[in-house]
């Protein structure tokens, strides 16, 4: 029989109602356990109560602690499911891809959209499925299970705010889908897998900069105190407005300048980002410290550059780790 | 037969490549008409050629100069198609949809991923059937057409950068779909058309601050030199990190104080916001100063904001006109 360690955060799936009428994360993992019994018959399954947070309370800090659960436990367990709520999940499921590489053990992140103590939850479900993928033989890396999907830790996006079914993944087919409770994989463990690896270092100082028409070129000196990399979120598949001799231009160029790197990537949700294709985006495209994001996913930029930061000695490290594929995030 | 009134823009639907490799706009409204010789048995059409722009150079100005190019004609023709970038097409078509309000001649908003010159081009048939919605009796207010769709310019999104079917409807109906080329419409004009009316102040200095695990609150206090609202794109449903005890809450507060807005939204594409669920959102909803974007695209959120901004004479004007329902854009 299976050893899984259950890793619980907090969110939705272990919430109650609040005196002040929201809702709070309440239950512990043994709770958690207590409310979907059939686990037993599956698995050995210990509990860690790691954190008990609201998601958007999840952050840097929060992620380097999950790594090292896993990695203290890592070798007393063939699997981990870490619950979690659903508004950061995907940030933390790419930054666990990140910081957990090339592991044949699968840490997988599950949640729910309504309390586990709701009549008509979708937290058993996803619970005992999550529980099913990290036993199951073909298992690996990291990975979110939601609403009987199996979806790449660095392709996964909450794409709707209330249904069951609120997660996709972006560009990229799911790792396998349950059929009921039959599970179906698609992608294989890419070769290399096995012996794991942990990294625990980040720079959170990364800012994203979305782009609206009329915005001023004045706020990128302005951020130069605020981080250390821009994210820039351009309108389609990339480009600065004012063309290379705008003001915007020169900002991206003097920040790039002072040393730092700045990321182009698109607010449109798929099909990526690509600068060599409009007269706007070939000039920022060459300028030194400027990288694409291409068809990385906004939540796996974000934390990728963070991580990229934390293990790399200078800019040249950092955009070589950034550009180096990690788990099927850039295709 | 009906008059109809091309105003060309630019985009890629009227691009050449040019000389350094790249695609720039190089087309004139006569000649886009040249490239679809059909449409002269559709209607009586004319051409205006107001710009000549890759759509990320076109911002509030332009929005302006289009409003005043439909209404110096308005009388004369019975639709307008304005051909344009798709990059911020979906922008544009937000920011028309506030300022030509109740217009029961249409304001088509089209353009194509491919320009008009290359074999496998989408640009033929987005005009082609532009022009059959604006000639079309069922026709009526601001629209974008792509793809065969005819979408709010209120609740349009670019949702892919390369693919023909560009465009999508976010969180409702499409206002009618080609099938070939006859019509479906499904959204009747609503009551209250007719008399339109056109506005043309704008305040552009609306900021879009996407929240990031572990965004530090500082980037608050540091935006008030450079705009005079905010965008807050939480996680999910909504909320700040840390709660009503930490430190973006307090920076929140403080710009609320200042007598300026804070709007929140979600990064999540589908279905919305809705502060009143977690406690972690429940405190800032009760800020003076503090909206909700409920179920607006962000791009028609930026918009309307800005709008607002540019006709009321104080907060409680504007955030009265930015909650008060436009051609479908609340639900």
């Amino acid at each position: 029989m299976k050893r899984i360690l259950l890793i619980a955060t907090g969110g939705t799936i272990a919430s109650r109602p609040t005196a002040a009428g929201g809702l709070a994360p309440a239950l512990t993992s043994a709770e958690l356990l207590a409310c979907v019994p059939e686990l037993a018959e599956v698995c050995h399954i210990d509990a860690l109560q790691l954190y008990n947070l609201d998601s958007t309370n999840i952050g840097p800090d929060q992620w380097i602690g999950m790594v090292h659960a896993v990695r203290d436990h890592y070798d007393a367990y063939d699997g981990f499911v870490i619950t979690h709520g659903t508004d950061t999940m995907a940030y933390t499921a790419a930054a666990l891809a990140y910081m957990i590489q090339r592991s044949a053990k699968p840490v997988v992140l599950t949640g729910s959209q309504k309390s586990i103590y709701n009549r008509d939850t979708d937290a058993r479900n996803n619970l005992y499925r999550a529980v099913l993928y990290a036993c199951h033989p073909a298992a690996w890396g990291v990975q979110l299970v939601f609403d009987g999907k199996v979806i790449l830790g660095t392709r996964a996006r909450k794409i709707r705010t209330k249904s069951f079914n609120a997660f996709s993944s972006i560009d990229y087919p799911d790792t396998a889908e349950f059929r009921d409770l039959r599970l179906v994989p698609f992608l294989p463990m890419p070769a290399g897998y096995g012996p794991v690896q942990f990294q625990d270092r980040l720079d959170p100082a990364v800012f994203v900069l979305r782009l609206v028409p009329g915005m001023r070129a004045d706020i990128i000196p302005l951020l130069a105190g605020h981080c250390n990399a821009l994210i820039l979120e351009s309108f389609g598949v990339g480009g600065l407005p004012g063309g290379d001799d705008g003001p915007l231009f020169a900002a991206v160029r003097d920040w790039c300048a002072a040393g730092r790197l700045a990321v182009f990537t698109t607010q449109v949700p798929h099909e990526g980002s690509d600068l060599a294709v409009y007269e706007v985006g070939r000039a920022a495209k060459a300028l030194p410290g400027v990288l694409e994001a291409q068809d990385m996913t906004p939540e796996a930029a974000a934390v990728k550059l963070m991580w990229a930061l934390g293990q790399a000695a200078d800019r040249d490290e950092a955009a070589r780790l950034f550009l180096t594929p990690v788990q099927f995030d850039l295709a």
